[in-house]
């Protein structure tokens, strides 16, 4: 069923990995369903211990993962493609369509985790410094402080 | 042998993995040095494919990685202390010490692999669009692009 | 897309693996679409080298897989269900809803190869020999030929 | 020691895996020896969690297992003789000789299970059902019921 | 088939891994066999890419292997008896009965790779040097060249 | 910090492992630091669950494992070289240089465990027979105990 993505970002994650089933421990597969509102982006973001690959239920998205070699691989894919975000790759999904989207995701891992990268840097208790993200982006305190409350 | 340090991150990586030693090949390990100016930061970075171990030459160095739960781990290590950075993980060095310092990093692989974030979304080729790197750091075009050419 | 199930087993399976998308090589992950008729069946079948997550897209389904310990494990499953069929265990599914039902099965493996076990017994080429079949199932050899020339 | 063969299969099987002897656990290896009767059958099964190597202690025996792409691989072998059956695949094995025979075989896991086909699918408790069986092999429900109560 | 143990250690192994039977490959197994003379020895040595289960043919032999911790973990095991060695552990098989013996050795691996280890560090080619087989074992230089030489 | 090197072999170990450090327990790397007084020797061992890789602080070291082929491969590698050492292989290093030399070595597991041959052999507790011991060096029973007294 989806999902409201009525939020910032247009987006509804609704996993189904060990955390949530926990009969899945030791079987080594997991599944989460993605739903996107027109518009709706499923931020950059990696699984540091699982290969994604994604189904689409309706609508289209573009996707895309970037390699170790700073390549974007990216595609638009529609109802009934598949696509595969390589263990522990930056990757992301945007719903570029007229109306709604979803899709299915399985990863070879029962808790295959979750880094949403802006939220991992700007988000994380306690919070990483202010001088590592404004040299490591190249802006100032004052846009790291700005990015850090609105993704508080 | 220590590099020069003398750039924007004040940070030099002396790689020593199966791209560099292709006799590396099917063994599982690799090395690197790293060499830090004061100041010096390895900004927040991912590998795909390797737990990383770090051992302090010289210097001091304050280390972190953030956990699935958004939980940052931190801690200041010096010469001869050793940290770990579990797979896949985001995490980062910075030199807060008044010298230089250098470490040594060991892999479970002889491929691990690294994503600098900052560089992996704002500067891969072909470019990730403005609008997913917008919304998911929620700032605007321009501040995206004042990103993306700083770090070409 | 749904396929035709009009068909003696009143199934459809649609294999996304890496026999029919080479690039899934290494990745260790596949899909596949199971479309079934009004009281279709997925006959009881093992995949030597995956185990199975599956998602019922429409529909419902009765599914079941057998332990080591010969135990029967099943459920009725919905629209939105998941199911999971740990490796190598012989299971099945049988649409016993009114009307048409399909799922997305997903693998860890690219390659989690299927053996449908009447088909794997009595249909393999060069044949099982009889006596072996007939000792098995306790069945005489004509019983052996007939199921062997249904199936061929 | 030879066990007593004097059963319906003609057939004695001694398992030495973790469930005889904990101590196994962890270490990833495990035996059993087969004996057979004159005649034996060790019915077409599999291991959903090893691969077996098996070495001819006495007599001869006709061995073969199915492929994925359902081509059986079968040959005779005899004492001293090795023969594979990779993991998960429906292998058996049958006495085809004059006197009995006897084989040791061992797997790649302390704890590698095993699936008799015949009695997975027909003797399992609690029952698969009548009509899957019936429509899997093609067969009408009265002659499932026989097979049933034969190996019940 | 018995081979002749009428050696300096009363020994015949006669391996049946990816080195002899290609088909292997992949498959993760490999057996040998161990034929031992009255008082025959299977000397102290390691499998550096597999554990070994042993299974006694005839007769009885004496077998241990040594921790990690230094401590000897020793049996005497007869006709039908199992013992096993964990991978890259050093353990020998020493024939204390009055008869021949034979043993069935089964590996998890399809090339365990053997090594002996007197041979190993007294005639590896080139030659491991004097002066560190003399500290390591703490004997004189001259005692390391009468072992290399009866060795050789 | 370098520990004293004033023993019998002119070395010392200052391991990183999990049971030093219970953090690291399933993060599957570890570490050690090796330090060499002139003409030390860390002599001849295998690690049975782990690839080394060595880092040279600082001196020069002789370096060298055995193939399972019985081949030396060996090298003399100074400061900042790398060398690594195959699971399971038997290796040492020789502080052959003048002055002192130390080595941090790195592991792809968090407890590889160490067996220094001639300890593993002469010094395990319960012993290893003389005539095991004696047969497999081709050496007398008083020189077995000799060896014996003085690894004690």
């Amino acid at each position: 069923m989806p999902k409201p993505t009525n939020n910032m970002l247009g987006l509804a994650v609704t996993p189904a990995n060990v955390m949530q089933i926990p009969g899945l421990n030791t079987l080594g597969v997991s599944m989460a369903r993605v739903d996107f509102g027109p518009g709706g982006l499923n931020p950059p973001h990696t699984h540091p211990r699982g290969t994604e690959i994604l189904f689409v239920l309706y609508g289209e998205l573009d996707v895309g993962f970037i390699t170790t070699a700073n390549v974007l691989v990216s595609m638009t894919i529609k109802q009934g493609d598949i696509f595969t975000f390589p263990k522990g790759l930056v990757h992301f999904q945007i719903n570029n369509g007229k109306g709604p989207a979803a899709a299915i995701a399985a990863f070879d891992s029962q808790n295959p985790g979750v880094q949403a990268i802006a939220a991992t840097l700007f988000a994380a208790m306690p919070p990483v410094s202010d001088s590592a993200l404004s040299k490591a982006f190249q802006i100032s305190n004052q846009e790291v402080d700005a990015i850090k409350s609105k993704l508080a």
